[in-house]
């Protein structure tokens, strides 16, 4: 397999979408390309009905004309396969393959997404488009690698789906009875007689049984990466040595990213910050640290971001200056080797004119291209940074089906969720500089001194007995509220819950309560605190009480316990503790587990983080800060020199490459 | 017809679904019930599909099992008749038993509910399953009580439900020039030229004809009692001497239960407060006192509530320690025979896991079943409340046609509900201890010196002259605001208002005006108040003016009014007043009447009924309290006396049984 | 063409349906319409059903006798077309002809307006009943005007509009290629192969094509229009010297009204002011505003209004005394040559019987009758003022176009809209009595001495050389953020913005930017002021900077500007300042123009309008002042004179026509 960025550097660029202009417009763009330093393009995500505007009539020479401008123009192009966005043949012509909701709606085309993943005719033409491109380019010089649709995440509720969810089923369980147990179809009358009966949870008179819905949230995830593996076999067929991706959209709750990542040869991701969301540095931080653990620690390309405001939000705050460079780099500094926008050139036309690109419709003489275009080549001086890891002593768990399971109806709190969660307990790692790798349930954590459950509401046995061994093993463990509660199948574990976990956390609970309003706690012998939300009727079974709550009907009982199990220490959080009780619970995970961040007095609103050697350095606050830096070294962005401190304005950026000193 | 309580006191149980479990805990669930006074348990309430596998195909083993045990403990069994819940099957073969919503959307199973009432399949198959049921069953010693369905209120749209609707109007008006008379069709243009072309009320551009939608209402209501008759009929012919109820919920308005009521043996009801409400405490007393009314003043259970949190809510708030006996024994208080509760044991699977039950998933060694066991021990020592009524002199008039006609779009105020005037009455008089009949339209006033009528926007002819018969036969009466506005037919009554009742209250109106803001009125040479939301443009013709409004353009005009009518009094109120002003009015009401409490100095928070001899006490209030009694007696609970008081804890209560002083 | 007015006066007079009452009501309607001044009744707007039972069988005998009657009574008829309102026979025999949703369903029945704009038989069954109205009534000495259907508006999806909308873009584009050009179908893989792929905008995955839904606006503006001029076209074939008229709704955004007025003999309005939103008075000023601009001019009718509360918002406020006749009199002030009322008597059916009318159902007797009476008699002394022009000498420009194209999905803030930025600018010229004339993109601008173009995102090369030449040749121009920004077809007109807009405005921008909080601005060498929710990135290009933005990245920028361009003056404004600054933006623009208010000294609140010779004072405020008038002159409604000054009371009108003084 080819790595992309031998040679090149981190990449530089963004969708390319040239169809929509008259081909005299494309030899200014190739020139800009060059002159903002871009190495890489996507081309094609939405171009199927220019490529086939009848089924199986094919129109390539545009194309053939575009990748040869980026071969000249020394400008790689990673090759999409338009499956996304079908033309409005595909649904005029097999009415079927047009998505049905819950509700029994189908939706039509005028938009994009308009396919029903388990359709025959739409894996056909998808097939037929695919293989066509794969054979013209396989060798075209430009070619550097596949793009398999676009933000998988389309769901169908139709007799076609119905048939397919009942095949995984049979897959899954073998027979009617062990469905039924699975599914727990005593309850309300379900017990299903025959396999026609089986439906995927359609729009019902109350709420749905939760197995089936977290069955069909496996099967539509597992139904898209069968489409996925079939664009990408046929690719692999006829290019073996090109890299095949489809790019993912962070904490995207349809799709479980866990068993797409292993499907692909590079992670790529799209991500746009909320411009008004306080805590979007962590936040962006976080599923940064995500990509880097789907890609199993190598690097990943940000395949999609914005040069300023989206389109898609109600009212779209745009970035400021600096702010697109600024997000770029933490990018890179989280791993990241690629830097993509969506898009080139701001469209004139279509549902996204309005969304920013690199070159916006006032030209490429503004404000904004011309950031863009010091970015690109700024990012040269980074060129080494390209394949270098980011160390991490720290893991955070986190699980697709655990999301799943816990965020339907019918559970005790809508206010208690999983990506909630977890960004809580990221966000004072985040604030002292503490690397934090996101790993799957299961995960190998032996490489970890402190591994952090914010929420596990679903865990398998092997997985609660791999914490356990962890723990036993030396490793200090902090699991979160409401963790271990149901297995596989959705079924609450009978017994003192977290079931599994107890005997490692030394501690157990008989009730969980959600919170009217604040919730008085206070260290052991020490300062009181607030928790919200939540609160859970805890005992000790031989763990040291950390906090307790102190009023209402449960004070004096456990909030916080901390256990020595085996070799090391497990933690059990039976609230939802405010920041400031929160960053000081993870300080004392930390010194359990000895980890500290990359460098001591790291100012508020400042992110550090350090990939290979470089060390990186963000303001994300809004007044000029003075970091200390932990050794002399070179600011690869500017070339300046650091002793012992580096000044940052708002949202500047240092990276800094250790210098032996002269003295 | 057997009473259920006869040598076994109060009832005290839950719903029972032993095939979620497997057979080797039944047997300790048996043990656990005995253990905790449990001598009645709902068994079956969703077991269609686990007792009809397929049609026709009955599997009752598990059920005989389950059955002989339950006899063998000493437990009385409600069987179920499980219509509400249809299996699989019967929406796979018969697609026309799934109901369709008022936009044409089927809806499907994997909930419960899924049925079309008026579907001939569904009905065949109810009677098939129930007639099974009866058959095997009528002469198994544990069998106490039939139970049909659930909470009845599943309404269907499809066009077997338009032939039904049908053939209902015409039963109602015997032809089409008649219906479009009552229709009002001349309106909008919607006279119906054949009975083909009248539907029930389905999706429509703009607001729907409301006479039209009453008698959907009225239908829908019919359809369920019907299929309720049908099934009771076929268990009285086979089980003469075995009582049938099927279990409300409380205020809800599809359903008429004044129709449902006189149908059944016992009335059955489900109430689950919501522990955030600070209302709480009198709308569940006043749901109580509905369900006494439904019962024609005998004995109710209390079918469903929960021992802790429920599910359904988005944030489930828990029973703080105490509560669910208080909220027990404020049924019994108010006339219920029977405490039961949603479910035995709570379930690891299916939509309901995360309810509250007497055994929680962690068992019975917890501090909730030790709360459910005390509580059922110490229900015994009530055993001689069983079967005592609840003596009241006031009554308050509430009926659904008034309900359903009153909240329809196109009405002057959506801020004026039913349920909320009538709760907002009722609390001055549960804050007094006066206890309140809940009672028809139409009613028997005969025994009543207070009648009070929150709101009756719909009043028959024959309802409003027995109002006026009431007064002037020496009652005191007090209307609610928009009262007596429309007919039978929802058509609104011409002239002053309310024309039926103008007389009667010597005042009328002549513009109903919902208000901007707060109201400010004054009691007649006396204090200011405020009112809210709704004012009326009024004028005594011969009542004496109570309070006036004193701002905006009603400024000195009356507020309410007082009249002296025959032997009797009658009281109107054109706003809808502050609660204290409410209060105050409610106290000269009740000194009209010559009614007082059944006790003086009744501290806040304190509810006071009197059922049969026993006096009860419940502390809903947050801080102890000592409470004056009126006489020497003997607390049932704990058989500590009580000369001159009792003290309170919060959530503590006390059932005095007078007894002659020793001295 | 008959002129209503002509031997009348001022028009007075509702809806009359009679065919809701029994006929001996109908004799004491036309004595109590003749005692209260009513010369104009509209009447069989919803009689389709009653009109024609059975599709062919008609039955117009009581509709001859309530002719007769007006006759009799000498009140002249405005008779309906009702196909706004299909009987339920079209609906059942042609299923077809229900409107069918974005999403697929089926509209019913049982309300109104239940009929797919494009369907043959619904054209056809309206051509009949017009047909034989007008073959009937065409000599009826009481038919004064044709009132075809009523408030324009449905909208339908279905397979047969889809035919109608194909055939429309056939028209409109020609060939496929044009209109994939035109809807820039290179986006989102949208191109269509053949015209049978296109389908109106139905509900789709994500967001829909924007000229898809552009056209589709247009088109069904058209459909609707086409159905009028159908009727139309049948009735000026058989009383060409009849009136035709449809009734408006104000600003709404269905129907472009522009394109219906010039196809309209009377322009006719429907007007329901909400009694608590404090912008009512300006908000109301604006639509009859649009209305004169609509007829030409010309005057027009108010066709709807409410004496009091209407019954379709949730909470319907109701109106103080002396609001019904300053409402109606506020139309008078601003060209209404009619003052009509929805509807005479109340209805006791239906679902609007809760809406207020000229007769309550109290009855005559009432407060609110009365007024309704004594406002019937004072408009004689209106008489003069019918058919009197309202002069203006400033002109804001306002497209249903622009209106349609700007308020879709994915634009940068929905914060931004078409009617209120045109009421924000409207505000304070309504506040310094300057008349402002509503004018579409395209208009003749030659005779304003001021123009006003809040927001025009859309606007054709044309439109934009009539703006730029209107200030070259000595025209005040003064331009909204946002404008200029797409071309017909909603394409973004590339360069910097606005592009045909920014050499007559001497200033060019790069960059929308939607603010996230309150913009600091300054007046250049001035005060500051806060601006709010939008900012644009902007340079002069020759412009006077008048206010720059002092605040955030843009501190220093231009906010508005000022350029002098040939013989005229163009201001540009990027962003949207509060009222205040709002108001002296206005003043300096008014300054440039060399326009003045009616007169000066208007106290707040007073509203001062000029039609003919008879200055208008309405005071809206809530306190009596004193206004000083230009001139001596009589009060018509009072016949008192006012030689400096009047006194308003709260809700008082004095129209004063000036008088020769007598010294």
């Amino acid at each position: 397999m080819r790595t992309l960025t031998d040679g090149r550097g981190l990449l530089f660029g963004g969708d390319y979408n040239p169809e929509q202009w008259p081909e005299e417009v494309w030899k200014q763009d190739a020139e800009l390309m060059r002159a903002a330093g871009v190495n890489l393009v996507t081309v094609g995500v939405f171009s199927w009905a220019r490529l086939e505007p009848e089924p199986g009539r094919h129109d390539f020479g545009w194309l053939d004309r575009v990748l040869d401008l980026m071969a000249e123009h020394g400008i790689a192009v990673d090759l999409a396969i338009p499956t996304a966005s079908p033309p409005p043949w595909l649904g005029h012509r097999w009415p079927e393959t047009l998505p049905v909701d819950e509700g029994g709606h189908r939706l039509w085309y005028g938009s994009r997404n308009q396919f029903c993943p388990s359709s025959g005719p739409y894996r056909e033409r998808s097939q037929s488009i695919t293989t066509a491109l794969a054979d013209r380019y396989a060798a075209h010089p430009a070619l550097a690698m596949w793009h398999v649709g676009n933000e998988y995440g389309e769901v169908c509720h139709c007799d076609v789906s119905a048939r397919a969810f009942r095949s995984w089923l049979r897959d899954r369980y073998g027979d009617l009875a062990t469905l039924n147990e699975a599914w727990g179809t005593t309850f309300w009358s379900q017990g299903y007689g025959d396999w026609a009966e089986v439906v995927p949870p359609r729009r019902a008179p109350y709420i749905i049984n939760p197995t089936q819905r977290l069955d069909w949230w496996r099967f539509c995830s597992d139904e898209l990466l069968a489409h996925f593996r079939e664009q990408r076999d046929l690719l692999r067929a006829r290019t073996p040595s090109v890299p095949v991706t489809t790019n993912f959209m962070g904490f995207f709750k349809r799709v479980d990213y866990w068993s797409f990542a292993g499907e692909q040869d590079v992670i790529s991701n799209d991500c746009y910050p909320e411009p008004g969301d306080p805590l979007s540095p962590a936040r962006t931080a976080l599923t940064h640290d995500l990509m880097r653990g789907l890609a199993g620690g190598r690097p990943w390309l940000l395949m999609e971001q914005a040069t300023g405001a989206v389109n898609w939000r109600e009212h779209n705050l745009p970035k400021p200056p600096g702010q697109l460079r600024l997000e770029s780099l933490q990018a890179v500094a989280r791993g990241a080797d690629g830097l993509c926008y969506f898009q080139w050139r701001a469209s004139r036309f279509g549902a996204e004119r309005f969304h920013a690109a690199m070159v916006p419709h006032a030209g490429p003489d503004t404000r904004l291209h011309a950031e863009v275009r010091a970015h690109g080549q700024e990012l040269r001086g980074l060129a080494g940074v390209a394949g270098e890891p980011v160390p991490a002593r720290v893991a955070m768990v986190f699980g697709w089906e655990s999301w799943w399971a816990l965020e339907d109806r019918g559970r005790p709190s809508d206010r208690l969720n999983a990506v909630d969660q977890l960004l809580r307990y990221y966000v004072p790692f985040f604030e002292r500089g503490v690397s934090v790798d996101v790993v799957p349930p299961g995960a190998d954590l032996s490489a970890y001194a402190l591994v952090v459950v914010p929420n596990l509401f679903l865990v398998g046995d092997g997985d609660a007995a791999a914490l356990t061994a962890y723990v036993n093993g030396g490793g200090v463990l902090v699991v979160g509220p409401f963790s271990g509660v149901v297995d596989p199948h959705s079924h609450v574990r009978t017994g003192r819950f977290p079931v599994p976990l107890r005997e490692v956390l030394g501690a157990s609970g008989e009730e969980w309560l959600p919170a009217s309003g604040p919730v008085a706690c206070r260290w052991h012998g020490g300062a009181p605190f607030e928790a919200e939300t939540w609160t859970e009727l805890l005992r000790s079974d031989g763990a040291e009480v950390v906090a307790e709550f102190t009023g209402g009907d449960l004070a004096g009982r456990p909030a916080i316990l901390r256990h020595r199990s085996g070799e090391g220490v497990a933690w059990y959080v039976g609230t939802m503790p405010e920041p400031a009780a929160l960053a000081a619970l993870a300080g004392r995970a930390l010194a359990d587990a000895g980890v500290t961040g990359v460098l001591d007095g790291l100012p508020p609103g400042v992110e550090a983080v350090r990939r290979g050697e470089v060390l990186f350095l963000l303001n994300h606050g809004a007044t000029t800060v003075r970091v200390p830096v932990p050794e002399p070294g070179v600011d690869l962005l500017t070339g300046s020199p650091a002793d012992d401190h580096v000044t940052l304005a708002p949202r500047a950026v240092a990276a800094l490459r250790p210098e032996v000193p002269t003295a």
